[in-house]
């Protein structure tokens, strides 16, 4: 019998990951009322939005208001993207709680995406941890590796590379670091293979899985992860998302349908199901005519759910 | 590091549970089709109908002439569904490898669905079992026992009432037992404690799952059912299928995406995936109209996939 942790973290990033890759503009009002109910479901950690410029991404300028409202929600951690020195000078100013740098493990990818190389990324955690150190904020960093299982442009990416470029990000000076397939190319061994390794490099710092539901993997792929020990998984509501470098990526792993398995592992989320679910059904209402993607809220909870004795049985 | 086992057989049940779940009744000619080209992929295991009367399930009359077909297909071993004694003596005419008897765990189910109690199939079984002798037919008996992770109309289903009756069913005479989540409402956890019991119970005689993807959670489920050394799954191409007595239940696994998983833990099935699906694109034209399932053919294989070191990596 393999030891899964006893407690996971779904980590909210519905409204990065998840509006970003959409067409829909959801207002800021609405944004509120989702960090609102997803909080009032035991939702805990939210990546509410990314420091990005405003004329990249206009559907995530309302970044700070969202940080400034999150932060008021008690035991709300709140996170937000920065994509470099000047996004992370703006999440310390908010005082976010925790800022996450991507980083493509494939080269290609990363100058397709981020216009830079994986080093001038490492580069720029470096000065992003001397701001933060000097600034004083409790602000941690993530180094967030993504296409860390292969990427649409470049093809193969070698684990070992993976693995560099995690102990890389932590010598700049990165708190935690976190593995995503961004594109979906990921299978549980591989995902357990690496997985593994990571923790052997990082211990609990490393802390978080991030996996696209592209090929319908990424609850598999959460289950291997599980069993590695790691215990805080990406997310979004509805399976929003994709990826605009990664043609016919699907969204996230939805958190609702996430939700359900870890309740049926007995992992403890904190989650009350049934608000997420009224919380995704609110969703699909504020995104009328996206594609939306999760099989819970179709099929509804099983009728033994209010018994959790009897799904655990 | 676990120990999955090194094959496993996807059992292709598309052209029962899932044509007897679906409005559009397809021709035999296009059944034959698909049971060539499932074959050509590679696919060895085939369940290709049910002889249940022909006015129940008028889209499954053909299941004799399809039986007759692919017992001439070199290697393949072919199933078919039979509910009482009279469907087992047609079954046996036909000299089919493996007649499967469903039971449902679920007493309210059973009534519901089979018009027999557990108890009442058992015995039947035993009838089977003496016809299949006297005949000196090579047929197996297969006891499949359904909704054995609860079930819309009872609820909950006791895990030892499971292993009771699949201790009676290999006492009454069946070669092999099997284990579903009719309406899926299984999870890793119960799927990982319940057959390492069957396991135990039945030893290699417990030989196959058989999940729904209702709740999105199909793939994990085999994923945690192989961590206990079963390697034989039933899936349908393209997702298709459900249960009348399951509202709201969509299909069987989707065999091409199982395939996928599996060929990324480098579990030999056996499936030339390009080949199937091609197969499967050829369904989704037979089939215009109907609800099909399934993530890979809608995002492709990835572009590292014809090198298996690398998506082994």
């Amino acid at each position: 019998m393999s030891a899964f942790p006893l407690r996971a973290v779904i980590r909210e990033v519905g409204l990065r990951d998840g509006l970003q890759s959409i067409r829909t503009i959801l207002p800021t009002a609405h944004k509120i009322q989702w960090i609102a109910a997803a909080h009032a479901a035991g939702q805990r950690e939210i990546e509410v939005g990314s420091f990005v410029p405003a004329r990249l991404l206009p559907q995530l300028a309302d970044t700070a208001e969202l940080v400034a409202f999150a932060k008021r929600l008690p035991g709300l951690f709140v996170s937000v993207l920065v994509p470099n020195l000047k996004g992370a000078e703006r999440a310390l100013d908010t005082q976010a709680d925790l800022m996450l740098v991507p980083l493509s493990a494939s080269h290609a990818h990363s100058l397709a995406n981020l216009r830079k190389t994986p080093q001038e990324v490492i580069d720029e955690v470096a000065r992003m941890r001397a701001a933060r150190d000097a600034s004083g904020a409790k602000t941690l960093i993530e180094g967030g590796i993504g296409t860390a299982f292969g990427c649409t442009i470049q093809g193969r990416v070698d684990p070992a590379e993976v693995l560099r470029l995690m102990q890389a990000l932590l010598d700049a000076g990165a708190d935690r670091v976190s593995i995503a397939d961004t594109v979906g190319y990921a299978g549980p061994a591989a995902v357990r293979r690496l997985f593994e390794q990571a923790r052997r490099i990082a211990g609990e710092r490393f802390w978080c899985g991030h996996f696209h539901d592209t090929r319908g993997l990424a609850l598999a792929n959460v289950h291997a992860a599980l069993d590695t020990g790691v215990a805080r998984f990406d997310a979004t509501l509805a399976g929003i998302g994709g990826c605009p470098h990664a043609p016919g990526a699907s969204g996230n792993a939805a958190s609702e349908d996430l939700a359900f398995m870890l309740a049926e592992m007995d992992i403890e989320t904190g989650i009350d199901l049934p608000a997420l679910l009224s919380l995704r059904a609110q969703l699909a209402h504020w995104l009328e005519g996206e594609t939306l993607h999760g099989a819970l809220a179709r099929a509804g909870l099983p009728v033994t759910f209010a018994q959790p004795s009897a799904i655990e049985a």
